[in-house]
């Protein structure tokens, strides 16, 4: 059973606005392929969109240069292992959704696959900015649609349930740290 | 007594991987402002580069194009009510760094002032991408010198002392999440 039901676009940043690292699904003409990123973040509300970072050399650019799409999911604690491993090797290789033991379903609006398991899902596509693309390898895009699992966030808020359900923030050379308390002031 | 030594270039990005809360400081002319920031993160390593979200509405944004230069403060969770004041007011109607209790210090590069009592700190040099900036409030700045409480951050490693002395990650509505627990895979 999968659980995940439909993020308020308009609420979709939040899904990545304390920082938590990504994973960047893909997929063009049969091929798919998912890469780890750090470096994706919010750029604006409402229409959502985001950034992120993605090398020249990987597959993932390929593809996404392709398709004009990509999703980011929103790995869990338990999934830190499969997102070091995706983060390391090239797609180029060998399957890496089979190496991590990944597992994926459709998404609604694009072509590119959603990794189970996650804590959440943004629909995106291109918006085309060949000068940031070439020049930074930024690219902008325009969530389409979101998804969470209701168990870890609702009605705009995280509320994680567990040590292991929890998002994760990369630093380098394997070492992550969880996101920890909650608090308001 | 302040607590700060230099960050080599090359391992900046760190400060900012894991995706923290950072404070904008900014200064031109005689005058300095001080907002709150959850959309910067790294875009290169080396030279290191990150990217930033400051809305066109803001005096920051008239400071950091005047100067053409920031830096970004990574604060502690003691300083996450500051954040908070500093990133729902506006510079134009009142001195932030008197109304959320900051003080500064200066920075070596750069006019910035950099606040006290931080984790880190980025000294930034914007690079000019004008399309970035007008249609999607996007700056791209070179890091031109970093520093960190070594108390917390050492070798390339934050080592964050208890919980009081962490970084945060802004959630919205006035909720945030303290960095969590380290682990390695």
């Amino acid at each position: 059973m999968r659980h995940y039901q439909a993020v308020e676009l308009t609420k979709a940043y939040r899904l990545l606005n304390h920082g938590p690292t990504t994973l960047v699904s893909s997929a063009h003409a049969g091929r798919t392929n998912v890469m780890a990123a750090s470096w994706a973040m919010p750029l604006d509300f409402d229409p959502p969109k985001v950034v992120v970072v993605i090398d020249k050399s990987t597959l993932t650019r390929e593809l996404i240069e392709a398709s004009g799409e990509f999703a980011l999911n929103i790995p869990t604690r338990a999934l830190a292992e499969a997102t070091l491993v995706v983060g390391s090797s090239s797609g180029r290789d060998h399957d890496k959704f089979a190496a991590a033991g990944l597992t994926t379903f459709p998404a609604e609006h694009i072509g590119a696959p959603l990794v189970d398991g996650c804590l959440a899902w943004l629909e995106c596509r291109v918006i085309p900015e060949a000068n940031n693309e070439a020049r930074y390898d930024l690219f902008i895009a325009e969530v389409v649609a979101a998804w969470a699992d209701p168990r870890a966030f609702s009605n705009g808020r995280w509320h994680f349930a567990d040590q292991e359900q929890r998002s994760v923030h990369y630093l380098a050379g394997g070492a992550f740290f969880a996101t920890g308390q909650a608090f308001e002031v």
